[in-house]
């Protein structure tokens, strides 16, 4: 077999079979087949495509380039959700415990990541000692004793999908639905979950910029978990606006503290009710939506979540305590109001600029060795479809250094859009693939 | 700029500036851009294509990439020939002296090359002697002397091109025809030409499969040629069976002897006539087809042709009483018949195959480290329409060892069909670009 051959099948629009994806990732792996076959195959995929089968195959070469993660010793359906990435969505961090607490095994890998703020390790390094380093049997004997588990991507997992992705960011060739579905299912697969709930997001300040994309990368990633017997639920829902109100770190944690509360922002309670039911569903928890449903309510209105969230965060380290009292979670020295410069309803809230702006702040990293403020960010104090009067505050800016509160309030004021009325209503949830 | 966005413009189908080319161009001769981007967008350029002017930036971007050789210390207007290269193609060593011989300058640069024979320059070794290692000054002397003079390719012509296509190579993107166009064409400006006369080879053993295709090709190359101020004429020719008679470098030079003795095969003497007319034309010593077509002739007869071939034999180290005594070329020990096994019409001759024949006995390159048999190859003794009887002597073998000739006399008995009536006239020239 040669790699060229292998290219020019996929120029002239031919299916690859098994074996040829195979060579083609073991290759590149070890370095054998070089980048330069390797980028001119991804552009051709890119113009050609894979169908359902390439992209099942590909994943699957993938997931068995690295070590694949055996959780059979945790008892139960374990079930993985994974989102695209948006926002202010801080569903992880209310969305697990809650789960746990119906007696779902979360036996989780995590990452830090790049972007507007961190990943969920980062988030939960608000708590004072929190930590992901578990050895192998803690991260079992807690999954065991607590129902939830969360370490750090250990070990190595898809190392043929994290070179692929280096350079396809280089090349030119990320846009293509089966290489990006293929990315993100070799990882939960590798994982060792047994199903995999999908949030994809869609909006502005999501990957996919339509509810078409979004739904063609959801069923493209549900019909590689068929074909390698995962069950698979694609939940397609709205970022086009930060998702509940708080972008930054430990400003997350606070509000996803306040949904276990009772207290959760409208779209995040209804989001995580939505992945939550079907977690439940794929871990043959439930019958039925409605019954997955309100299992999830019953343990938010009697506290079960809540405590299931202060059994986590200790059983890995942290401080607990400020579950109840979540004033004692990293806070910035300056709150700074953002008033409306104008009256009317919010018609628009660009949200990949908040993310930026979050950013700026020091919310997220720029680079793998940027250090993160857990304390910073923005808190929206309106959302789409509201109105205000001019003057109204609309947001706060929590900053630990004053030079970069005014450039941030001139930011938020232009990228929230005032109007006399809104032209279209957006469903925060679009669609589930199945 | 950055060769990211570049890709991704091409990929997305956009037309990239003359800059942009130059970009990509300067930075990949200089390493400075990875060969995994420069694949990845000679991929997207495969895909969708480049247009006339992006064609000509992307020529003279690599003629700019090096060394460009200036031939204004040679009197006249300098006309290159070109062909995309066939098997049997022995017109250079015809039709170079003929042309000369005619007033034309013929100051040329040529390559040894892979393939089922040598090179030019490796055919004309057949004269004891010949050398192509002249000094600048050699090389301008001869030209203005006689007329007439031959190099090796020097100097550093088209790095980039050298470069790029040796990626093109491995990574499937060698099918594109603004790619081969400006390949072909950033050579021979690079070489100095005033006008460039293009012989674009189709059939079976030629690159160019289909008449359309070599169309194609040539229309790329004229309007290149045109956009920077070269005079250029692309003529379209049959591949579909050798080129005269015989294949192999002595044998070939031989046959080129004879056509300039007024012995010349019938196509190989049309085809020497018509690019000939074509570079007298672009040169300005004739008006007409009919006016140009005739001073070659005259000088056929007239042994004009056959005397500047000896000049410059002479002049470049070679003995040229060969010219005169054709029977001490370079000689095989062994000539054996091949028989035909059927009485009928030839309908096909399998040119390629018959090239690599001549390449097993010995006549050619496989890698660039191979050496050659001047002496060996094959002399067809009937071509594509004539009739035979079983019995009849259809070709020769010439080789130098005995062992080779059975497995020869199978295989050019495999690839000459002989059938009751030929279904298809195939011309010789299909059509001239200018």
């Amino acid at each position: 077999m040669r790699m060229y051959d292998i290219i020019v099948k996929k120029r002239n629009g031919f299916e690859l079979s098994k074996e040829e994806i195979n060579f083609f990732i073991e290759g590149f792996t070890k370095g054998e087949i070089p980048d330069y076959q390797a980028s001119a195959l991804l552009m051709a995929i890119f113009f050609n495509k894979m169908n359902t089968k390439e992209t099942a195959d590909l994943t699957m070469a993938m997931v068995n380039s690295g070590d694949v993660i055996d959780l059979s010793s945790i008892e139960g359906i374990k079930v993985d959700k994974h989102s695209t990435g948006g926002v202010g969505d801080k569903t992880s961090i209310c969305l697990t415990p809650l789960v746990a607490s119906v007696g779902i095994p979360v036996s989780k890998m995590s990452g830090r990541g790049l972007g507007h703020t961190g990943g969920t390790i980062d988030k939960l390094e608000s708590f004072n000692g929190f930590s992901v380093e578990l050895t192998e049997s803690e991260f079992i004997n807690n999954s065991n004793k607590i129902g939830i588990a969360l370490t750090g991507q250990t070990g190595n997992i898809a190392p043929a999908d994290k070179k692929l992705y280096a350079l396809r960011d280089v090349t030119g060739t990320v846009d293509n639905m089966s290489l990006i579905a293929s990315s993100i299912m070799s990882k939960k697969i590798a994982s060792g979950a047994d199903a995999i709930v999908l949030d994809v997001k869609v909006g502005d300040g999501a990957f996919m910029k339509t509810p078409e994309e979004a739904k063609a990368l959801a069923n493209e990633m549900v019909n590689i978990g068929k074909s390698v017997g995962r069950k698979t639920v694609g939940v397609i829902s709205d970022m086009d606006q930060p998702l509940g109100y708080a972008i930054g770190n430990a400003l997350e944690v606070k509000e996803a503290i306040d949904l276990l509360k009772g207290n959760g922002p409208k779209d995040l309670l209804e989001l995580t009710l939505t992945l939550g039911s079907y977690m439940i569903i794929c871990a043959n928890k439930a019958e039925s939506f409605e019954e997955a449903r309100s299992l999830l309510l019953e343990n938010i209105e009697n506290g079960k979540g809540l405590e299931k969230l202060k059994e986590f965060v200790e059983a890995q380290g942290g401080d607990s305590s400020l579950v109840d009292d979540t004033s004692k979670l990293p806070k910035a020295n300056y709150i700074e109001e953002v008033k409306a410069d104008k009256s009317g309803i919010i018609t628009k809230i660009n949200t990949e600029a908040f993310g930026l702006i979050a950013m700026e702040l020091g919310a997220g990293r720029e680079t793998k060795d940027s250090n993160i403020d857990l304390a910073v960010g923005i808190v929206l104090n309106k959302k789409r479809g509201e109105k205000v009067k001019s003057g109204d505050i609309i947001a706060y800016i929590h900053s630990n250094d004053k030079s970069n509160i005014e450039k941030a309030k001139n930011k938020i004021l232009c990228n929230i859009n005032i109007s006399d009325k809104i032209d279209k209503e957006i469903p925060l949830i679009y669609d589930v693939v199945q």
